[in-house]
């Protein structure tokens, strides 16, 4: 069995795609949108990518993605905890400069803003090579930002643990045999409305979910390109239940009475609600 | 006067603050938050950061960061176009890589899986980092993505061009003094309702938007670290409109009828709006 997860190799996606898919052919590659083909044509019988961030938000190249193929839908949840540390040479001198990959500064920035408000922070391509700079060039003013294994691995010791309090990234399996209702499910849904810039619109969508004692778990709103919008909205409920199908059909009537447009609602996957953010 | 924006130089932020403040003194600054923090303290008048990607999504640290701070808000959204441009050595051989920054290769998705379905993708820290490794390596099979510029400056020819069409970034402009009504505004708020996972709560708040005709521009649903929700939304409008008020101070009533937490929707400025989108 193919496993396509988001590479490089080493990152928090391998780690959950070794997890998961213990013995089976792990294949890393980017960009996401190759990772999301690869299970869509076959290339691949399952698919790891990240879905969302604590701190960075919902991933919208795989929910983009995910629109645009036929398929390929979301079959799982899984999250882990990003544990970001801070490191430096033995023996440094005061810190003047930090080192990480963009998304991780954004993460511990307000870590940053507290404990740092004055040093240079400059971006890398990954946290591993913020370490190895700092070991490979005697930096002896600066620290790095990743985990503490990799800061462990450069030879950098640690001068801060969990500096970006409660991450996790929230992963999505991607397969093509649609799952079957567990009684804990939620279902990703991308709504385009044919109608642009009336108000009320998603208001009046959305009273579907409410009308039915749907509980709603994210919602996000993406221009298409073309002056109208989708609205990805991941809905308490499987796709099969009774409920949820009956909100979407009505939606569905309700975005385009005449039938003309049939990707008014689209089902990304359902899947088993893990609660991720920690209830 | 001073200008903070989100360094490092030579990037898209840089070129919007530039254009806007022409003659004031720039300074670059990583990350986001320490952008947003400067101009809440005084350390800068004014601020640059992202907003929105029309690929990549809404920023949120742009967003949490405001939330955080007190004083300073959104006063004026401006967009740029972003063109990515393919770009190899004279005389390379077939491509077998392609480097850039990773959301640059997330936004050109689409076009590496149609043009090159089969090359190895690798991410560097910046797009100019992409070019300059192939330059300085002489990696006859590379290709990298970035600005036509950047290639060009790098000594690399220009294999495609535009190959992420209608790509745009928004950037707000932070200061610490509000904008008045120019009658073609909107407004970016932040609803943190108190209630937890109750069916319907975002359903009742948008009523309001759409019980005065009010339209909705952007709606992101963020976790709140603590088992709540953030919902960033747009609305057409100035803050000091009576429609506008009226409806917030509803919602608030809504949220939290026993007036016990102050922040259940909070204003993050009002603008003009551009229609940045394309209308």
């Amino acid at each position: 069995m193919k496993v396509a997860y988001l590479g490089p190799e080493k990152t928090f996606t391998e780690k959950v795609a070794r997890e998961l898919f213990a013995h089976e052919e792990l294949i890393p590659i980017l960009p996401i949108r190759r990772v999301v083909r690869a299970v869509d044509t076959e290339a691949a019988d399952f698919g790891v990518v990240p879905l969302e961030n604590l701190y960075g938000g919902a991933v919208t190249e795989t929910l983009d993605s995910l629109t645009d193929c036929e398929r390929v839908k979301v079959v799982k949840e899984t999250s882990l905890g990003v544990v970001h540390c801070l490191g430096a040479l033995k023996g440094h001198g005061p810190i003047l400069k930090v080192l990480s990959k963009d998304q991780a500064l954004d993460q511990c920035g307000r870590y940053l803003c507290e404990k740092y408000p004055e040093v240079m922070v400059i971006a890398t391509s990954s946290t591993a090579e913020a370490a190895q700079r700092i070991a490979e060039s005697r930096m002896l003013d600066s620290a790095a930002i990743g985990p503490e294994k990799a800061l462990n691995e450069a030879g950098l010791e640690i001068l801060a643990k969990d500096i970006c309090p409660n991450n996790r990234t929230r992963f999505a399996i991607l397969g093509r045999n649609p799952t079957e209702s567990s009684g804990n499910d939620k279902t990703l849904l991308v709504l385009h409305p044919p109608v642009r810039d009336r108000p009320g619109v998603l208001y009046r969508s959305l009273g579907f979910f409410a009308g039915l004692d749907l509980n709603l778990e994210t919602i996000h709103s993406r221009p298409d390109g073309d002056k109208g919008y989708l609205f990805y909205i991941e809905v308490g409920g499987h796709a099969a239940d009774e409920r949820v199908r009956s909100a979407i059909d009505a939606i569905r009537l309700s975005l385009d009475p005449k039938k003309e447009h049939p990707n008014v609602v689209k089902v990304l996957g359902s899947y088993v609600n893990t609660h991720w953010k920690g209830k």
